[in-house]
């Protein structure tokens, strides 16, 4: 028995009750953030030694005798380029590493390959339009880079094992102006899911009409698992490996950073590709950069180690997000399923909850939740261009607030999802 | 007397002793580097404190409340806006801070107008060319950035109180494709001059055949005296007071950073501008960027404070820097003022002193020290291109190496001015 079964005078009872309910909890002045994925403080308190792991000069020397107090060192400290290849799964010979932020090595690759186009190809800016393949639901950000060089974004649908490859592969070999996709691969910003080995195989081999079609790679969540037994942690293909294998070598630049591993903003950024590919973005960098933060990337090298080391430290991070994700799920099966219409995901990883209202009611939803004092990420910015066609698919993002407050923030969300569906079916 | 007035024969015999000492200095092995502008260690050590400053939590949030730890706060924190507009002569409400240097922040800029334009103006790229006013002898990394762009780059001469104006107004105003220029307004690379009043003033208010005409005004050296007393410091006019008074608010674009006031490369990188340049930039900062690194920034804060305590830090530096200076300027005069045809700057900022050799030798002076240990910035350098048409100009860097190595690395220098000019009188 779900709201759609109900009568409309049923549906107007429970009205009644739920803007009853609705109505306190607006009376109670909340100020309750789900938006984004930023970590708890809680988790920021775990990177505090690696704060003072530089105290003398001696502690600032890099392992070939580097001063990283001075200039120098454009892609990044040896030990630097190492630990990231790691996160990365790559070879520290391909990775780049650059300043505070994957996002801003993501924006620059677009901006190179658009300005003066990949490994000699024409420069995409000459062409009458680009095209982009858009995942959906997915990243805002990474859409605002595509929009911003007036790429035009074609949605694809992304399931349960990654994109919808039929339409991917049929898109791509339509037309050289299609020259990428943006992908999340592994506990995908927001539904959580990871690319089967199928999957990137077949992106990986797939046939574009353009020579330069590039995966932009962001595997932002590559370590970022929820559970500590392996058997409950996703695996995902190296995508370097299957393009290679795949004649396609040039076809992928990976993206990873620490963002959500030490401190966000504070972190390093890092990214890897082809040896051509690597030619290719120093040549640029050489212009634009005079290296990243070396001192910060001894700091990460001194406080991490190597893969291991970040594994150990994210397990930390694990206790504290795995009951807030739990949280998540209990509360919006033990509120909503009664209700109908709505689906959620329960990832293995990352930092994200996909909802899905019933169709039509994503905006309300957060409209009233705002109203509320509960801020969640605006309906639609998972849909390029913030347009999602069935008005359906809102971000849940629970690492920020303590436990206590994403209880009491669920409960709104439940009884704004339950307002905006009887809003719905009573026209 | 100097070696032009020499016969042959004493020239030939001057040349074998000369070439004695040369082959003596080769036989040492040295391997000193007097090429580009970093600080020696015992600067480098100056900063060490501010290392330690953020330990705890608490040490970590922003004087409005941000914990620093985590993301946002896109154009820096607060009291980090504040120091670096100190450091820049402007407005903490028109700073952007970013990221560890002043370069990457010149290149987006750049990249930014000629992507999307100005304000509003058509942008470079569509224009058949774009043209760009380079002083000289100038910053090689600047010209390095107009060229990627394509810009056509027109040498202008920079004298002892700035730009050839009368040069720079005629090219302005000539046509609409000329974009701009770039200044290191105070203690230039590598010359040492400041802009007079006079200079600045032209500047802001010439006619301008483009609207969008921009003047990138790279203040790198804004703090770096080698001298402590005011009246042997020099004064620079504020850019941007002088823009808003010619009715042009919108033509400069300030850049500055802490690069050779804390640590190179792990410093913090500003930009000052109008109100409506700034809204621009954050524009596409947005999209690009996630905000500077405000851990960093929030270290140079509670290190330096503010103006007066960048003022007092930088005179620790020129302790350590002006001993270095001074013995170039010696060195130089006691091995070269009876050779004639050479000449040099005394600046009393900055990290360079410019050498004019005879013309036509600058090229072989640094391949004869090159060959010797000594490595120089590469002659012609400081021209667009690296094309310095009377190949005169040398830039000495005199910061990096210890005093003891340093004055060797001038006799070194010393005696292949003579042998290169020698070589040439002997044809």
């Amino acid at each position: 028995m779900t709201y759609a079964d109900l009568s409309e005078a049923e549906l107007q009872s429970l009205k009644e009750r739920v803007g009853q309910s609705y109505a306190e909890a607006k009376a109670r002045n909340l100020s309750l953030n789900m938006a984004r994925g930023k970590p708890g403080a809680d988790q920021l308190d775990l990177s505090m030694p690696m704060l003072s792991l530089l105290a003398s000069p001696a502690d600032c020397i890099a392992e070939d005798g580097t001063d990283c107090r001075n200039y120098g060192v454009l892609e990044g400290l040896p030990e630097a380029r190492r630990l990231m290849a790691d996160l990365l799964d790559d070879e520290p010979e391909n990775v780049i590493v650059g300043g505070n932020a994957s996002l801003t090595m993501m924006f620059d690759t677009v901006s190179w390959f658009w300005a003066f186009g990949s490994l000699g190809s024409k420069p995409w800016r000459e062409y009458d339009s680009v095209k982009w393949i858009c995942l959906v639901p997915g990243y805002d950000r990474h859409f605002a880079i595509t929009e911003h060089f007036g790429f035009e974004m074609i949605p694809v649908a992304l399931g349960v094992d990654g994109p919808d490859m039929d339409e991917v592969e049929r898109i791509a070999a339509s037309d050289e102006r299609v020259k990428g996709i943006w992908c999340v691969p592994k506990y995908s910003n927001p539904s959580g899911v990871t690319y089967s080995d199928e999957v990137v195989r077949r992106l990986a081999s797939m046939k574009c009409a353009a020579d330069d079609f590039r995966i932009m790679w962001d595997n932002a969540y590559a370590v970022h698992h929820l559970f500590d037994d392996a058997a409950e942690q996703d695996q995902l293909l190296d995508i370097g490996a299957a393009c290679r294998k795949a004649g396609n070598p040039d076809r992928y630049v990976k993206f990873g950073s620490t963002s959500k591993v030490t401190l966000p903003g504070a972190g390093i950024g890092a990214m890897a590709a082809s040896p051509a590919n690597v030619a290719d973005f120093k040549a640029h960098l050489t212009i634009s950069s005079i290296s990243g933060d070396k001192m910060n990337q001894l700091r990460h090298v001194k406080f991490l180690h190597d893969g291991a080391g970040i594994a150990a430290h994210m397990r930390k991070h694990a206790a504290i997000l795995r009951p807030k994700f739990e949280l998540v799920d209990r509360k919006l099966a033990e509120g909503l399923n009664d209700v109908g219409e709505c689906s959620w995901s329960s990832p293995r990883g990352g930092y994200f909850v996909s909802f899905d209202a019933p169709h039509g009611c994503a905006k309300r939803i957060v409209q009233l939740a705002k109203e509320a004092g509960v801020t969640m990420t605006g309906a639609g910015a998972t849909w390029p261009h913030g347009n999602d066609p069935h008005d359906s698919n809102i971000r849940i993002a629970p690492s920020l607030p303590p436990v206590e407050e994403l209880e009491e923030a669920l409960d709104v969300f439940v009884c704004c999802v339950k307002l905006a569906y009887l809003e719905k079916l009573l026209g």
